[in-house]
């Protein structure tokens, strides 16, 4: 079944988005701020809105992905939205989403907040998920269409919980990023061939720790802090060591320092025989 | 066949690797600095050693897993190493693993040095990995041994190397960990299940990011700092808008503070349309 859908934004992730709905035959309405982005979505058969009105007019369903909730809001200044349902997949946060639910309502529309777990080559293929959070009826009205782009996941009617969702998986992801950049630019600093390590060793260490975190997060959620794997006093001679080494390889260890703090904290304080798991005490 | 093995360190990797070389049938020989550990090893088959001497005395590969190096150093003083082949398990920096080598070589010993890439619960199953380098000799005649305790990787004559590797690998982890911990400190602050969170969402979502990362090394390698992923200036604001939920929510994103500061520092510096792989130039 065709459906006919509106992007407002067309940046990496509104293009990918546009696309994905194109690929699938539906009708596609795109947007931009600026000019010179989409010509090649509008060659695959998307209309063009020369206004967010017309785009907004023209589809029951409306996704916006901009830079921030700032740029949505203003965007949809005095745009009618009754019997519309917006789907915002702009990344921003719960405080942010709960309020532009409440201007949506205000304006007569339906809101359904998302949070898009992929890069734009992701989308449209398997292993791409977006969260929605917000107007359940708009999410089960729509659910086909947007299965389009990934697969869509509702977590709930406070639409603050997707945001919350992502930003959370955002931050395990900047973690490990950082891990990564930190770990390649100390083994570049031996000429050692780093995209070589990195898919011969470094992902597939990095996967089987991954697997090793729900335990942890079930350690936490019962406050066990007891460890058979390896205790705080072992992982702060480790991370001593490392930052040593960065030093002596001639490599910034910034990204690392306030995991050490943070250990180093936690053993002063008496807590040197426990997990990892009991430097989430720390960050309360 | 059954090898003779002695190991020096019974904390709880050490207790790991010796019971798995029981396991397989091997003959094993214990000491631990403090009593009261091993007595279960020595319940399965193993000999406790009175003292360093004895032990090193008992095998020709000598195993050692403590604390750190200056440990190591200090327990093999004036111990004789003729005919022997001393595998260093203990986590330490590649300049530590050369001085080592040069001390065991002068006391006529062959020297490996090694990175356990495992957990203790890893040790003995398939999934752990031990990197080692040094003596090419020594590794290839202990290599079915060594197999017993994890999949044994040999990655270059000099010493310095599995260390090198195995610091940068942790420094993955350390990363990837720092980020599971804010990621569950967050949505712990709505009340959202922790341990469904880590396994459903956070753990499949690292994966994925994490089979990106081998191009990212790529682009570093290449000096590439184009995108058609994400730009800095989105993860900007991105970070951004992460570190303000964190305080909206009342948790510390101090673990995030530095991958902030250098993101901003790369944008400001004018590289907003750059790629993240670019951040590696704030790292040298
Ligand atoms: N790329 C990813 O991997 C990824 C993944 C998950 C989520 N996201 C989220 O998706 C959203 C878009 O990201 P992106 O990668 O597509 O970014 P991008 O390529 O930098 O594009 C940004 C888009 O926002 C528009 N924009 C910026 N300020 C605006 C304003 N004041 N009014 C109207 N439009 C404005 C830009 O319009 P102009 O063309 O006129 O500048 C452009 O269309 C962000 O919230 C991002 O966090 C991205
Ligand atoms: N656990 C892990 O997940 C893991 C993973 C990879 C690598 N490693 C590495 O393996 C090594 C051991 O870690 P672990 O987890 O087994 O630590 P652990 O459980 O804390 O045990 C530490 C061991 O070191 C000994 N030791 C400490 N100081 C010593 C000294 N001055 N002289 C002689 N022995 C000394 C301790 O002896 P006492 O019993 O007398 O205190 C104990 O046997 C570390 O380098 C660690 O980084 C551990």
């Amino acid at each position: 079944m065709s459906n006919s859908i509106s992007i407002l934004g067309l940046g990496l992730m509104g293009q990918a988005l546009a696309g994905s709905l194109l690929d699938a035959g539906h009708q596609v309405t795109v947007w931009n701020r600026s000019a010179g982005k989409g010509d090649d979505l509008v060659a695959r058969g998307a209309t063009r809105a020369a206004t967010v009105a017309e785009a907004v007019a023209a589809s029951p369903l409306v996704i916006v992905c901009v830079l921030d909730y700032a740029a949505v809001r203003a965007l949809l200044t005095d745009v009618p939205l009754t019997g519309r349902v917006l789907v915002n997949l702009t990344n921003g946060r719960p405080s942010e989403a709960r309020e532009t639910a409440e201007l949506v309502a205000g304006r007569g529309g339906d809101y359904l907040d998302g949070g898009i777990m992929a890069v734009p080559q992701m989308i449209g293929h398997p292993g791409a998920l977006i969260l929605y959070s917000g107007s359940q009826t708009a999410f089960d009205g729509h659910r086909d269409t947007l299965a389009t782009m990934a697969e869509p996941r509702f977590v709930g009617a406070d639409p603050g919980l997707a945001p919350l969702l992502d930003l959370a998986m955002l931050t395990g992801m900047y973690g490990q990023i950082a891990g990564v950049l930190e770990a390649v630019a100390l083994v570049a600093s031996e000429k050692v061939p780093v995209a070589e390590f990195t898919s011969t060793l470094l992902v597939p260490w990095l996967n089987a720790m991954a697997s090793t975190m729900p335990q942890l997060a079930e350690e936490i959620a019962a406050g066990d802090y007891s460890t058979d794997v390896s205790n705080l006093e072992i992982n702060r001679v480790g991370v001593a060591n490392l930052v040593l080494a960065f030093e002596e390889q001639g490599v910034k260890p910034d990204l690392l320092l306030p995991m050490k703090a943070i250990i180093d904290q936690r053993v002063a304080r008496g807590h040197g025989a426990e997990g990892l798991q009991s430097l989430i005490e720390e960050l309360r």
